[in-house]
Parts: C-alpha cells; structure tokens; sequence
C-alpha cells in the first residue's frame, strides 16, 4: 500500500477532503466549493484539480497515491455510478470511472454519503471498534447507514439505511418530504422535532418558555427539556419513543453490535442518549436489549474518514 | 470437494436429515424422532449415528462426506455454540465440536433454523438466483432470517431476522409470546390471524361463514375471504396491511432483492400475496416498491437444504 488516500466528503454547498495517511491518520483537510452550475458539470474535475494541486504542495507525486474515496448525496448503484444528486444537478453518472480518467487513479470508490458516515464512525468514531454499525444522522431529515462485517450494506435499490422513511406512525395524515406518511423523520429530525414542540404548544394552555421563541427549534426543545420545562420534556420523551422503537424495530431484522446517533440534534448530548436507551429497552426484542447505543463523535468529518475507508479496505 | 454433504434440519419433534450431492441435489431424505429425554443428551449422537448408517447403506464411506450442515430451533453464537434451545432442552452447547468428535468430519456448520430456511430458500427455493433475501415465515408464530451477499446475517445476539417481534402497534396491550406488547406475530402468525378472526366477530352483528367455525384457523379466515366474506375479508386485508407495511419498514434498513414469504399462512397462496404486495407498495420508500415479493417453494424441506448449503458455501 502506497503512503496517502484521499477521502472526498461531496455536499452540496462544499466539499470536504482529507489528505490521510494509509495507516489512517487524517494529515490534512480542506474545503472547496461545489459548483453546481451546468448540472455540476464541474465537480469532479474541480475536485480532481485540487487534489493534484494538494499532492504538489505537500511535496508528494501521484505514485504517493493509494487511492482516492468519493461520497455523494444521492443513492450509489453498483460499479459506483450515481443515480440522480438531486443536491448536485446531476443524472445517472460513473462517478468512479469519471475520477479514474480525471486523476489517473485506478483505486477510486464511491459510496452514499450517509453510509460513508457510518462506515467512518465505526472506523474512528463512535463505533470504534465494532464491526456492526447502525448509524442514525438526526438533522433537518434522518438518515442512516448501515455497516456489516465492516463493509456498508449499500441495499438493492441504494435505499439501505434510509430508516428516516420507517414507517412509526400508521395513522398520521402529514406528508413526508418523500411523498409517505408517519415516517420516522417526520418526529425525529430538527424540521420534525420544532414541528413537535409547535403543536404541543397549541394543544396546552400550560406556561412554557418555548412560548418566547419566535423560530421553534430542536434545539430550544430540548434545551428546555434539560430545564425541566414541562412541555419541552414532554416533546423530547415523544422523541425518545419513536425513535429507540424503530431501533428496536431495526435490531429485529439485523442485531446490530452499535447504535451511534449522529446530527445536529444529537448535540442534546446524553439527554437524548438517555432517553433513546430507556425507550430503546422498554420495545426491544429480549435478546437485544443490551446494544449499546452511544453519540457520534466526528460531526462534519465522519463522510471524509467513510469515504477514504474505502479505499483503505 | 468430495461427493455428499448432509444437511440436518433439527426440529423439536423430528429430525429431517438429507443426503445432498455437492454439485446440489438432494439423493436421499428421511426422519428420526428428536429424542428429548435427559435435557436432549441424545440427540447429536442420535443423528451422527443415522448419518454413519446411512452412509454405509448407500455403498459410501467417510471419505465421500464433504461435511454436515445443522440447524437448530435457537439462537446460534460465533464457533458455531448453541445457546438454549427450549425445545430440545439445551442450555449452551457447542454444537460442531460435538459433532466433529462424534463423527470425525471436520466440516460442520450450525445456524439458526429460521436462518438456515433462508439460505435454503435463496438457494433452492423462492429465492433461487438472488443474493439478498429476506425470508418470513408465518407459522404458529412468525419467524424470519435474513440472507445478505448469500451469507446468513445472524446478528449480534443471534437475533436478525427475529421480524415477528418488530413493534407494530405501540397502542396493543395483548402481550405476545416474547414478553412484548404489538407485535408483528401478534397479527400475522396463524395464531394471530384466528384472533384477529374472533374478534372481528365479536365486534361485529353481520353475517360471516366464520361464525359455523368451532376452533376458528387462519386457514378458515383466508378460505372465507377468497370466497368474499365481508368479514374474513377485512380480516385478512388487516393481515396484509400489517405484513406489508413491516416488511416497508425492513426495507428501509436493509433493501432487499426479494421477500420470500413461508410457512402454513402462506398457503393462502396469491390471494395473500396480493395483499401483501399491495399493501408492501402502499408503504414503501419510492426506491425500494420495485422489491420482489414471492411465495416459498421448498416447505419444510428449506431448512436442510439451508442447512447443507452452510458446508457447500
């Protein structure tokens, strides 16, 4: 193995690149903007472009290169093309076979962005250690990403560890940004939760300093919540139980080692934990109640380290 | 690889062992009963003994076996060590180290039944050609096992595939054979399916061919509803609602190729599997409504073949 792999992290507002070391070390990281114009026709060559400017700078030729690991947001099929980034203007596209001709790089692989989290976190993050990862991502939607045997289960339509679009809620009539009902993101996620805490407010007369903000959000509840304000515990609770019964109902179909909650709505830190863990015990299955469930611990880095897994493995 | 291989399918009442060519046929099946007395002391020896007959009864000897295959009704841990089979009386046994002492083969492989059925069916069966399967078995209660990249997923506790505990109504309060309140087995298992049948009468003055019934079946709620019974049907679409929309759930974890669905409800036939699918569709995150949906084929041989299947592999 040769001595550097790059991990790209492709957003659609940044990306982000790590120069790692091929023992695992992250050596150093940068961003670049993602232009999305023309359908994001220049993307990949930015991209491309910026990594052989980094490898001259440090010094480092492209026989230094071990390879190079790419997440995008949008579903990866086999032989890494990508199937419409909604985020990226982009349609079907090799991404992998694109990079190869760009770089020169034989080793490229491509992956989910989610599911590139998750394979990080259980590299150098929360799951550290484990082999069998579930990751749930809490942020303006959930996502998630599963990892078995320390490979990510990427699924047959790409949709493995969409657990965001579990249907929790049979009888809910709001709509899902994906067009469903009752989903798991539609309680869980930051949008989910402020639109939780709103409602509970309309429904009481009770006091509650939630009253004064003028843009709910998850952060607000479970600030409160942490305060002992009634109306936010209550909201938070709501958020506890939906969310450690889908765990339970996802350690029914595959028993994972770990449970690591990431997102901006896991900053609620061992608040949430705790709330996630007890619910999470109370609805599972007898032979699973002792998974462990803990935080993520890399935030906006965990796609960089998934990605250049990959090409590590 | 030599000639044969036994796949041993190891059941509460019998044990169903079948002589399998190694390029895949099963040459010969038979029983013996599943001698339970003094905790199961007999059972491995019992069916090592019936191989070693069998072999010389066909003209073969030791030297022909290639290795034997052993599922068993409980949750199988790494190395192949059984912890608690209920059914036969076990408490923690090391399974293939038993059987490689008794019989001298040193290629023995354990799973879990449910598990192995799915091997089974992925490799013979409603799954044939397919690598990512998830196998559910309505029986008398609801069993289920999960086949990624044509490996069992066993789980971290033994328990992937347990699909008959995921949670499917946090409202029940009828509590389900596992401890658990709201469970999908509580609505789908045979078991399941007559109460829901008994209750629909109850809470019902029309007239229903289900009343005429004694001990009221699943098979009678599925036989009245292909005739039209307005309560049978209702019965059974509830059935497929909730079938449907815990396998939507499952694949949002882990997106399967194709769902083989098994066991004695199964009988039904594509009037069920119509439901289902309908109901599956209904449910499903847009990616994954394409997801194969087929009857079992093998029965209640799948679990030998899934069995054999484990020292082919």
């Amino acid at each position: 193995m040769k001595k550097y792999a790059y991990g790209v992290d492709l957003g659609g507002t940044t990306v982000k690149i790590g120069r790692f070391s091929t023992d695992g070390e992250l050596v150093h990281k940068y961003e670049i903007p993602t232009r999305k114009e023309d359908s994001g026709a220049f993307i990949l060559k930015d991209i491309a472009d910026s990594i052989m400017k980094d490898l001259t700078e440090a010094g480092l030729e492209k026989d230094d290169l071990h390879g190079i690991g790419i997440d995008v947001p949008g579903p990866v099929h086999e032989e890494a093309v990508v199937n419409r980034c909604v985020n990226l203007g982009w349609g079907v596209r090799p991404v992998a076979e694109e990079m190869r001709k760009l770089t020169g790089i034989e080793n490229v692989k491509v992956a989910n962005d989610a599911n590139a989290a998750a394979l990080g976190e259980m590299w150098k993050g929360g799951g550290e250690g484990y082999t069998d990862v579930v990751m749930i991502t809490l942020g303006t939607g959930v996502g998630g990403g599963i990892v078995l045997n320390g490979k990510i289960v990427g699924g047959t339509f790409g949709a493995a560890g969409e657990v965001g679009h579990m249907q929790v809620n049979a009888e809910e009539t709001r709509v899902c940004g994906c067009g469903g009902t009752g989903h798991l993101e539609q309680y869980c996620s930051a949008t989910g939760i402020a639109y939780l805490g709103t409602e509970a407010l309309k429904n009481t007369d009770r006091p509650s300093v939630l009253r004064e903000k003028k843009n709910l959000t998850a952060k607000h509840v479970f600030d409160a919540a942490k305060q002992g304000d009634e109306v936010a515990v209550e909201v938070a609770e709501h958020v506890g139980q939906v969310l450690g019964r889908a765990m339970a109902s996802i350690s029914c179909v595959i028993d994972p080692q770990i449970y690591v909650i990431g997102g901006g709505v896991s900053r609620a830190g061992s608040y949430l934990l705790n709330l996630v863990s007890e619910n999470f015990k109370k609805t599972a299955f007898h032979a699973s109640v002792d998974t462990k469930i803990v935080l993520a611990k890399l935030g906006n880095d965990a796609g960089m380290y998934g990605a250049v897994k990959l090409v590590l493995d």
